[in-house]
Order: structure tokens, then C-alpha cells, then sequence
């Protein structure tokens, strides 16, 4: 299990303020990666492959979390069921360990009609981080320009400002929170919801119909973990900084690089990482 | 925005464990209901409507979500492109304010192909809690039994036992974690992913290929939230206990209650809190 393993970490710099001093030290992130799940059955003499979900996940026991998967969607009852999973390497070797074949024993009765519904569809331009990456492009987005400058200071105040605001947070504890702040941490705008990512559609798409897109004076606060799609809505938005209470995944990061957006991680009172572009972040 | 806002939070009375004392209380639940977001437009003189997406979201800023998730899709490129949002009411009331209408402008070009992919499709069974918990019974879902039973002093060790497993967790800080345990406390299998409903798909789908399911004598620890996604997959592989760090979403809280599953949250050294099923946590 090394191989699958070590594909679950990825190394990466990064500058880190304690306590009001800078140093560069390598960090490990988590790694983020799509995870395409297909179904193969027999249907007479035709072999017939479904494509059933796609998933953003940490690399390494794929074939358990599509047997997982199918399970808890009632699609697979027992182990009899499954005749093979396999990775399938059809499709060039990027994509070589992000494709799981998962092929049904024959004469297994199962509802077709179940895959047609509540479930991610594919897309066709292949799964990996660099297909994901690059789907952005072909989408129309480029860097978000240099520029804008906000003080480390005032990044490290972010979270309790955020957590001072949240009204609903204080009662349940069960909400994450997304927070637009400009470069003097002044709150804009904040939204909660029970799906970190909703919270983030939220808070963009109130600014969407105000008419007031793009973003490019302006620091998105998170209060959880920082992924590829969160990173996706605030490029989409224009928005230069990305601060997050927790750690970034490794996708996230890459998206961050690419396409020139400041990222931090591990946000507090005392310190933060800064995974790229730290010309942003003043000292 | 009263109506709105009353929808985010759910009352829900709780048995809390502090320091060794038992105490009744109301607690405040952060409400968790799917949203089913559709996209109207006219082809000539068609009128088309197609579903694009079902998201589990705290109810509130309906319009900004489905406006936002459009908007980081690419689909919306500015406020003119939207001729209209509303909720949809011709599904029954039940369902009024769980379904949003999205209508585009006249002649607003856009790439329909897009919509065929990486997007959840729709159920045609609705959209609301009380018909995600129907389906789960139409899966064939029933209660869990009783009879298993763990002490509350097992439960409140759990998390440290769950952090302490935590080979990645130590260096990346970017992972949930999902561990099961005897009833004992003894850690059975742990799985760490960058998405917490992975981690528990890979728990569970690793038992499923030992052939080792169902799971009637054990407890599911998460190291985050609960949601109404993760309960189901206990549901369906019959863990009777499930105890969480984070909060539980209302619709967890239903769903356990609706399918006798013991659900534990807010869980530490000191504490707990049982949401449901509390004859099965022994004092």
C-alpha cells in the first residue's frame, strides 16, 4: 500500500508568521484528487459501462470507498455482488489510479433508474487535477491580477471577527461560515450553512444579484478547510485572497498557484501560512 | 427575512452529559433540508425547465445560493443574464420553498452540454426531509434494532482515541477522520479523506469487501459534523451508535430518530450529548 499511500500527501513550501515573525518551512497538505466511480454489467451479450459518480477525494483505498459508496446508495447488498474493481487504464496514465471500474456479478437484479438520479454525472474531459485545472481555463478564467495588498495583521484578526458575527453559529455550532472582508478587515458580508460550499455560493451570489461582481478588493474568510472547490468560486469571483481557519488541500493550493489567488491557511490571532502568493500579504 | 431565518435553526430536546451529570435541555439544531435548483429558458417557443443540481443546505439566501453556484459554474456571467428567481410552489407545499426557478434572459447564449455534466441530477421523488427520509424506507431501510449498548465513559474517550489513529491527521491537519469502534472502545478501523462522507465510505466499503457487513456491535465516530448523508450510510450498514465531535444537522437528528439510531454530538473527554436512541448509552 506505499504507492497508494504516499499519493495521499503532497509536500509544499510555505512562508509562516508566529507570533510576528516570518520563516519558510515545507509543509505537507493533504492531497485532493478526483475519483471517477463506473459500474460494468452484463446486458445479454453486451457489456454496458456506466459512469456514476465523480468525487473530489484523498488518494488510497479507492476500490473501499466505491464499494462504500455503492453500498450506501443500495446499489450493492453484499460482497457476492461485486464480481471485480479495478482501476481502469484505458484512459492514459494521468488518469491511471482516478478511475474505478466496480463490475457487478452476472444476473445481479439491480434498479437502473437508480443511476439516473442523485448522483454526479461525468464530465468528459478526464479526471485528475490537471484536467480539473485546466476546465477552468477552457472556461474563460484567467489570473486574478496583482495588486491588491492586505497586512498580515489584519488577515490574523479575521476569525474571531468572523466568529463574532455569526449569530446562528453561537447557538447551534453547526454551521461553517464564509466571510468577505476589505483590506482594513471590515466585515461586507457573511453567510452560514450546514455545506461549507453552499455558505460560499451564498455570499457570492449575494453580490451577483446586487450587480456588484467581480471582487478584486476583497478577502474571503472561511471557517473550515480550504478545497479545490472553494478555491474554484473565488476565482470565478475574482476574489485576490483566500483565508481559511484550517488547512488547505493540496488541489486547492495548485488552483491557488495557477491562477495567482493568495492563499492562507491555519489562520489565528497568533500567526498564518501563506501558500501562495505572498506578495499580497504584507508583514 | 423572519420567515427565512426561522427556517435555518430547529429546537430539538437533548440529553447532556457534563462532568458526570445527567441533564435534560432544549437545544437549538442548525436546519439541514435539500434545495433543488432549476434552470428555465426558452428555445423559440418553448418554454424549457431542467434541473440542475440538489444540494443539501441550511434554508435561507435560497436565491443567492442557486445564484452563486451558477455564477462560480459559469453559467451566470452577470445579474442581466437572470430574467427572474423564484421559488417554484407547483410541487405542493411541502416542497414551496425547497425547489428555485432560475430564469435566463431571452437570447442568453450558454453551453447546455454543460449542464449534462458534473452536476447532481434530480430525484423525481421531491425534495424535502420528510421525502429523503421515504426513500431511504423505500430502499428497504428499517429500524435498527436494540440491544446493543455502550457506556457513556467508552463514548467520551473516542475522539482522543480517533486523534491519536490519526497517522496523516498529525502532519496535514487537512483530514476527516472516520473510525469504528467495539463496544469496548477498542479502535476497529480507521479512514482519513479530504471529504468527510468519503472517509465514511471507505470505512464501510472496507468491510463490505471483507464480506464483514452488516455492523450491528459497533460505534461510528466522526471527527466533524453530522449530517443527514452520513447517517444514512450507518443506516444502511446498521451501525446502531453514531457519535460525532461536531454538531449534528436537524435532519441527522430526524433521520436517527426516525430509524433508531443512537446519535451522540458535541463528544469529548468531559461530555457528550445524545440526540436520540439514549437507551443504548449506559451511564
Amino acid at each position: 500500500m506505499t504507492t497508494l499511500e504516499s499519493r495521499s500527501q503532497v509536500g509544499h513550501a510555505v512562508r509562516r508568521l508566529r507570533d510576528g515573525a516570518w520563516k519558510t518551512a515545507d509543509d505537507v497538505l493533504a492531497a485532493e484528487e478526483p475519483l471517477e466511480m463506473r459500474l460494468v454489467w452484463k446486458d445479454g451479450r453486451k457489456t454496458i459501462t456506466r459512469s456514476i459518480a465523480v468525487t473530489m477525494r484523498t488518494p488510497g483505498h479507492d476500490f473501499e470507498l466505491a464499494a462504500g459508496f455503492l453500498h450506501g446508495e443500495g446499489i450493492l447488498a453484499a460482497r457476492e455482488d461485486v464480481a471485480d474493481i479495478s482501476y481502469c487504464t484505458d484512459e492514459g496514465e494521468e488518469q491511471a489510479f482516478n478511475i474505478v471500474n466496480v463490475t457487478l456479478r452476472p444476473g445481479l437484479e439491480f434498479d437502473a433508474s437508480r443511476l439516473e438520479r442523485n448522483f454526479y454525472t461525468t464530465s468528459s474531459c478526464g479526471v485528475c487535477g490537471k484536467a480539473a485545472l485546466e476546465s477552468l481555463e477552457v472556461q474563460g478564467c484567467d489570473s486574478v491580477p496583482p495588486g491588491f495588498v492586505v497586512s498580515a495583521e489584519v488577515v490574523c484578526e479575521l476569525p474571531n471577527k468572523l466568529r463574532a458575527a455569526q449569530a446562528v453559529f453561537e447557538q447551534t455550532g453547526g454551521l461553517h461560515a464564509a466571510g468577505l472582508f476589505d483590506r482594513d478587515g471590515n466585515l461586507l458580508s457573511l453567510q452560514e450553512d450546514v455545506g461549507r460550499h453552499n455558505a460560499v455560493d451564498k455570499l457570492i451570489g449575494e453580490r451577483f444579484l446586487e450587480g456588484a461582481l467581480p471582487l478584486p478588493e476583497s478577502v474571503l474568510m472561511l471557517s473550515g478547510r480550504a478545497s479545490f472547490e472553494l478555491l474554484q468560486k473565488a476565482l470565478v469571483a475574482r476574489i485576490p485572497v483566500v483565508a481559511a481557519v484550517g488547512a488547505p488541500s493540496s488541489l486547492a493550493v495548485e488552483l491557488a498557484g495557477t491562477f495567482n489567488i493568495t492563499l492562507c491557511g491555519f489562520v489565528k490571532a497568533d500567526g498564518l501560512n501563506v501558500y501562495t502568493g505572498g506578495e499580497r500579504v504584507r508583514s
